[in-house]
């Protein structure tokens, strides 16, 4: 049997669990909190399955689930989607990027990907038939090279994709990206794919430059995001998709016969959640801003130097100081001698740059927990 | 935008539910009970959110729902898969049909399936860039003809396709066409997908021939079951994927970067009732059989005339003393003009039998909601 996917392997999120797990190391490798979902949330989603939410939901999402998230998107980014033929509730981001992919990249096609980025593009373009061309983000600050991006783009390009807050940087695109992206896709047939599941993780006041703010992006744009990540349940898989309706039909052939629709008495629950508590993603900013300002404050009592995190529950850390060692090695290292889990970088590129020696630790945690990492991340 | 999938509409359970609505039908269209879960099962899927099982599952599933499975299919069908390299619980049947495909068909393959079959099969075969080929069951009995079957197998047929307890007409596949279908592979490289999700809905003490019985079968297939039917549930998408360790591999490669995994809560929760309670599914034919019964009885009082019903939870009636419609009218005007949703059978088929006139009707319903179809009915 000759693999469809002979490069892939079993995610390094999963392997650095598993070897967190059986070393008894403090994870903050793989992204996910150690607290606990909002308590209204487990209720809503117990009061959905006693009233009978149990059967098939419509295959686009539950109706007021779609029509809270066009709500929730018109407060926060001043564009109201239509929740009937532009929003799609999926099991997740993860499945809504493989759908987008699917609707719209046809074998032979490229799709330019910024590295480093998540490990479930790449595949997902492969298994489509298409390539990715991987254009490397400025391996200092994670900013794009509008002109490499330019240049990565030929008559074969179907889809761009982009990640905003940035997974594994924290990285933020800022309004003159948008320009930038705007002008260099105008005119072509290029498709956009944004993945904002830390749209409402960004810190400092900045503004997070979500597509659907900007008309000549979201015409041709899936734009995903998740609850997981907004409500600290990442185990629920929830998440979605908003895109004109011309895409939206073709997304939602694909997820049609890929999943069909998503776990439903989890949809009524966020449905209640967004109407009951738009609050909580307003202010979940300032609550990840805490953990990271107390975490980096932390920090500076270890040999780890860290780097600016704009958005995201990821906090990198240069360990040139520590260790020669390559970033695989090192998390490796980290994980089994001084029992704190961290994800190298190098699994989210196609080519690392030689000598970076950076980590990514996951700040959503537990005061206790950050603590304990620290206390022995204070011995390297 | 040229569509990948012209072909793919909303599908027939789509459109005839939302009808049902409108015009305030009885919905024995698509399948879904009208009646509850199990409220252990509720108390169990609570009992898990509260327990804090609101993170990632382990991408293959969580361990003491993979073991249940294990130890249910060998105290069903006397074989043991491996928990950990041979079972992948996925978001419902409908992922793990579609990650079996593109896990192992490549673009220009083919794929054999038996018509009628059900929707979900032919689009992701299309999208994995295969081609479909259909062989027609036996239009009275929808039993295989294994001669055409292996007529139509070729140098680039990957995958045969099977389903039993059948959608939409409840027959089974019986030992002899185990047999008959294990001397078609045998030799070839041809894998077998199985879709059993009815495996305990079966009727009049016949036994269920799961493929995993079959060691010459079971070595070469993915067999793809659900927990949605088997525990009244459609709306909670769990199922899982039994195939070889080799087979295993590939399709979880799909999966992990498909929907990573599916919804935490309830995969503890279905571990439970599988270890409390063995007995829900070995009552459950008996429990769907006095449905059946009672409804085939009912069904003998109006102009419809029933099908053998072998197992599953749909009854096909033909109607050709009521009308000379075609199904897809009939099945509108059934819905629209005497307020039944019923299910036409001409979109399970690349190409109906002429004439053919048949509706699918699900009795998985509380008795109140049959007879008030019945009285409908009754006016034909
Ligand atoms: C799907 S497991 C990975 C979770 C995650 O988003 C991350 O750690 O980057
Ligand atoms: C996914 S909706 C269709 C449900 C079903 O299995 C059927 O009605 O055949």
């Amino acid at each position: 049997l000759q693999s469809k996917l002979p490069k892939v392997g079993t995610t390094i999120f999963t392997v650095m669990s598993q070897l967190a797990q059986e070393h008894g190391a403090v994870n903050l490798g793989q992204g996910f909190p150690d607290f606990e979902a909002p308590a209204r949330l487990v209720e809503e989603l117990d009061r959905a399955m006693r009233a009978g939410h149990n059967q098939y939901a419509p295959m686009t999402g539950v109706p007021a689930l779609r029509q809270a998230i066009a709500a929730k998107t018109v407060r926060v980014y001043g564009h109201q989607p239509d929740a009937d033929g532009e929003v799609t509730v999926t099991s997740g981001a993860t499945e809504a990027i493989f759908n987008a992919i699917h609707a719209v990249v046809r074998a032979g096609d490229e799709v330019v990907v910024l590295d480093p980025c998540y490990d479930c593009y790449e595949p997902a373009i492969d298994l489509a038939g298409a390539r990715a061309v991987h254009v490397p983000l400025d391996p200092a600050t994670f900013a794009p090279d509008w002109q490499r991006v330019r240049e990565a783009i030929g008559p074969r390009t179907r889809m761009l994709m982009i990640n905003s807050p940035h997974n594994p940087s924290g990285a933020m695109l800022s309004a003159q990206d948008m320009v930038e992206l705007a002008a260099i896709l105008e005119g072509t047939g290029i498709f956009l794919l944004s993945d904002e599941v830390y749209e409402h993780i960004v810190f400092d006041g900045a503004r997070h430059e979500s597509v659907l703010r900007w008309p000549a992006l979201r015409d041709r744009a899936f734009v995903v995001s998740s609850f997981g990540k907004t409500y600290h349940c990442t185990g629920w898989k929830v998440g979605y998709c908003i895109a004109p309706p011309a895409l939206t039909a073709e997304f939602r052939k694909v997820h049609q016969y890929n999943v069909f629709c998503t776990f439903a008495p989890a949809q009524h629950a966020f449905a209640a959640m967004l109407e009951a508590e738009p609050e909580h993603y307003e202010q979940l900013g300032a609550f990840y801003q805490a953990k990271r300002d107390r975490f980096r404050e932390q920090l500076a009592s270890t040999r780890l130097r860290p780097l600016p995190v704009p958005g995201g529950y990821f906090q990198l850390v240069d360990y040139s100081a520590v260790s020669d060692l390559d970033d695989a090695a090192f998390c490796r290292w980290l994980t089994v001698e001084h029992g704190v889990a961290a994800i190298p970088l190098s699994p989210f590129y196609e080519a690392p740059p030689p000598g970076q020696r950076l980590a990514r630790l996951c700040f959503a945690k537990n005061p206790a927990t950050l603590d304990a990492a620290i206390g022995r991340l204070q011995r390297l």
